[in-house]
């Protein structure tokens, strides 16, 4: 049997957003909105990315029991099967983790491939080029990953370093890793941008269901316990009984701490350069430059029915309300207006926007996250 | 009889204040709100500085129909004989035209002085004595001005070009008008400041209303003859025919083109220097200075429940809708939000908020003006 004929995708549909706040919030997360003004949400677009490979069978979607019905709507071929619905977050690794030994209970032989819900892609062709070679690389043994060639020293994201050439069978330009290494200092990420041999990390992983696991194991055996003993109860009348008493105690831990950089230390990391284009699209900065393709005079208008008013002024303007919004020569501004709070900033600020949320959980006001 | 008993104030209360849009509109016009964070309208505020002076009964308010309830609740003292209803606006000649030529048929011996229903002013003891001058180099038979001994080279105002010492019993400190000359270029407006003879032109104007109504009817005789007839019917059972058949008919025209510039021409004009804090609270960035006091890092917050987080953020916030508003790292911005719209800008460019009215009445988007 092919590979790829045991290639699972699954998308963890989690995070909240922080940084597109007031536009991203809890009952309302990243992944649920068009932030690329396609008429799709990040979450629709990532699954019409993956159908081609897998097919609607095999796209498996980990999400809050809070947004089962939304994603539902925008996931209609999503079957109930493949929908694994979290009580409260528990990070990466107990989500990602809970599909794999889910998929590996029903098929020991399954391959996975994590994919996150709100990231943009538009070289759809490349992207599956490049999950081909990612698939190949992880049916020879490797955990493997899809490092981003950088175009720009991004301080935003974490970064690959490289190695030598592994001559994968159908894996031709897969590399092995020799580190994970933190988001940068604009300095350092100049010096990896020239160097070459260093790639952003999307956070997509693909991998054997069981060398994930056992790799998560040995990092937190009681985590990869408690998915095992979720995983066996499943598809039995035991899945409530069994997630009320498991998952609550379960440790929150990204993945890259559990599986992503012991593996690349023990030598079993792949990387697959990825020469596609590619956007967590990460705060209201990244939104702008999705649209305007690097023209720094250009506005952005996210919203349906919006009314905007310009005169003199570049950035990007989110109108939820239906209000009139007038810009009068503000340059690089963030205009985000929604029914119950406004946001204002600028370009250069965006990073910015995840303390203030901070501060306003802090300040009581919590209505408005 | 003292001048000062025969003294009447005028308030015409006109204006919507487009350079404050949204925040002014035809249905809440400047004159109507609380630009200064002192708990009362700009009206209110004008009423209580000219009540030592005049008393409650020598207070007429010129004002549009639609204002007229808006405006007795604000000065539940105003007497009905001195609300002036214009059924449409006609500028300032006709508006004090009117308020002079029905004071004059009903005492031939008035003095009155207009002063607008929107300025601000602290220090209210050297207004009176400002005041009380102008009101004796009116009994002596000048029509007189206030002009405000300039702090800074502003251009958005008039300048009065002040002439020689006029040596008046009780206005010991009036001078003679050489011209009015209208707002300057910034260079012209600095060279007015070092000169020491130009003030600014406040639109106060303090005359006999008989020598007033003369020098507009040398200006404009249809004018005046309206206003005569529209006087004569006022206190009778055809005022309301009478109205309906002048008013409309009336040239709309300035009073600084009718009476101001061709009395000072003919030497009739006087000026009082006024020393005292004076604003016309013209746009966004004038409520920033009235506020701020000259600190540049001030946030400005105007808005009752005002709910607003700011980070490194500093200029002018109007909040009327009640929503959580956040700025993170913007300069000298203006943000004004209001239930319908939102404005956002710099203090630099305040001046340019009356362009965006007029764009968005030729965008057929009155709705919101």
């Amino acid at each position: 049997m092919d590979a790829l004929d045991r290639f699972y995708s699954v998308i963890p549909a989690g995070g909240i957003g922080s940084r597109l706040w007031p536009l991203s919030r809890a009952d309302a997360p990243k992944f649920l909105h068009d932030l690329t003004g396609s008429g799709t949400t990040l979450l629709r677009a990532t699954w019409d990315r993956l159908l081609p490979m897998c097919g609607p069978d095999r796209i498996m979607v980990v999400t809050g029991r809070a947004h089962r019905a939304a994603v539902e709507d925008q996931l209609p071929a999503l079957e109930d099967l493949n929908v694994v619905l979290e009580s409260e977050p528990k990070d990466s690794s107990a989500a990602i983790g809970l599909a794999a030994a889910i998929l590996h209970h029903r098929d020991p032989d399954v391959i996975i491939g994590s994919f996150a819900a709100d990231h943009v892609i538009n070289d759809v062709r490349s992207f599956h080029r490049a999950v081909g070679e990612a698939v190949a690389a992880a049916e020879a043994g490797y955990i493997a990953t899809i490092g981003i060639t950088p175009t720009e020293p991004a301080i935003g994201f974490g970064y690959i370093r490289s190695g030598a050439e592994l001559k994968i069978d159908g894996a031709p330009s897969a590399l092995g890793v020799q580190s994970f290494v933190e988001k940068p200092k604009l300095a350092v990420a100049k010096k990896y941008l020239a160097d070459g041999h260093y790639l952003w990390n999307a956070g997509m992983f693909i991998s054997r269901a069981d060398l994930l696991l056992k790799q998560l194991g040995e990092s937190e055996p009681e985590l990869l316990e408690g998915l095992l003993e979720l995983a066996a109860a499943w598809d039995t009348s035991h899945r409530g009984s069994t997630v009320d008493r498991i998952w609550p105690r379960l440790k929150k831990i990204a993945i890259d701490y559990t599986v992503a950089e012991p593996a690349g230390k023990a030598g079993l990391m792949a990387v697959i350069p990825g020469d596609f284009d590619w956007s967590d699209v990460g705060d209201f900065a990244a939104i702008g430059k999705l649209h305007a393709n690097g023209r720094k005079s250009d506005l952005t208008i996210l919203g349906e029915n919006a009314r905007v008013l310009s005169d003199a002024s570049s950035g990007v303007v989110v109108s939820q309300s239906g209000r009139l919004i007038s810009l009068i020569g503000v340059k690089d501004i963030v205009v985000v207006d929604t029914p119950d709070a406004l946001l204002v900033t600028t370009s250069a600020n965006a990073q910015r926007v995840k303390s203030v949320v901070d501060a306003i959980k802090l300040s009581g006001q919590s209505d408005v996250l």
